[in-house]
């Protein structure tokens, strides 16, 4: 979908590398922004350049933060004995709108996919291997989504601390609250079916 | 939806302002910039100074271009007697898709919109006005879109043109191209009825 004019194209291109932006969408992002202001195309770039100067990974968890060590895990409140190990820093900011976890984090920054040549060492597993030294660390909760990818890094991450003996779980698997069951997929229905619980 | 990281949160207002991303994809957007390396975001912030440097409006028919003049204008074998009159850049490219027309255009840059504040002198009407002057122009075909702004605009542009004599045309009206009628709105199917023609 050129264009004819180069650098509309280059900049098109550049917004249809970012997720879940398609070519016809990139080209309309680009457009927009050849309308803004100077200044505003100003504030535009100096908000990219500022976010990647100011914002790495926590030292800790591996989540991104602009402090020296992020927020929840510099809280002397939280529970460091629970570490919830999740993809990206979107799940822990899904977790922390809910407000019922108490524990930290551990952000992988991805999950094992063969498929797109992501390999166990792409993510942050030496990082939570070092937080397993002493034995402050009691429980691990394996919060990747409930994909194929996120059952095999689950899968993956649990048969490799099983040697430390450091209690692996995972998030209960189900039919989501509100939902029918005649519209529950199979999986979704077997994992249902599986995880049953007494009623007390 | 604050992220807790300020430098984030401002970077996600900027992709939020571009059209058609919501708050929740404009935080995904620039999570995903953070994961770029260096190199990564240089190219992207180049690209976004190169194309606002490089692209300005043709001086004759306003479309963007990185020429002096724009393709289209400069073009000696496309018909400068009529002129299609669009809304923006992007209705030139889906003209040029069809490759149908032959004559040249007129870009307003937007539509008269009284709800949004946008009054006819922000359109590119002077230069419009200013490419009558010799009675080169046999004929403007109004193409802004079937909106209430498109129609206004095209309404108003042509009680504006015609002390000068000059043709102006409306494109038609009506069902689409395999648009079944029973799916047709109102408005669409009396346009349809009101644009009927004799069957030769």
């Amino acid at each position: 979908m050129s264009t004819g004019i180069e650098a509309l194209d280059i900049l098109a291109e550049q917004f249809a590398r970012l997720p879940g932006i398609g070519r016809k969408s990139a080209q309309r992002l680009a457009l927009a922004l050849l309308e803004y202001s100077d200044e505003d195309i100003q504030a535009f770039v100096s908000a990219v350049g500022e976010a990647k100067a100011k914002i790495h990974r926590c030292p800790i968890c591996q989540n991104l933060t602009d402090r020296e060590v992020c927020p929840v895990c510099a809280n002397a409140a939280r529970d460091k004995s629970v570490i919830c190990v999740v993809e990206d820093a979107r799940a822990v900011m899904a977790f922390e709108r809910v407000r019922s976890y108490n524990g930290v984090y551990h952000v992988l920054h991805g999950l094992i996919s063969p498929m797109s040549g992501i390999t166990p060492d792409a993510l942050t597993l030496r990082e939570l291997l070092a937080r397993l030294q002493d034995d402050t660390v009691k429980e691990i909760i394996m919060a990747t989504g409930a994909t194929a990818e996120g059952e095999a890094t689950a899968m993956y991450i649990s048969r490799l601390l099983s040697p430390l003996g450091v209690k692996v779980t995972r998030l209960a698997h189900g039919i989501p609250y509100g939902g029918e069951l005649e519209y529950a997929d199979e999986i979704t229905l077997s994992h249902a079916l599986a995880g049953r619980r007494n009623l007390e």
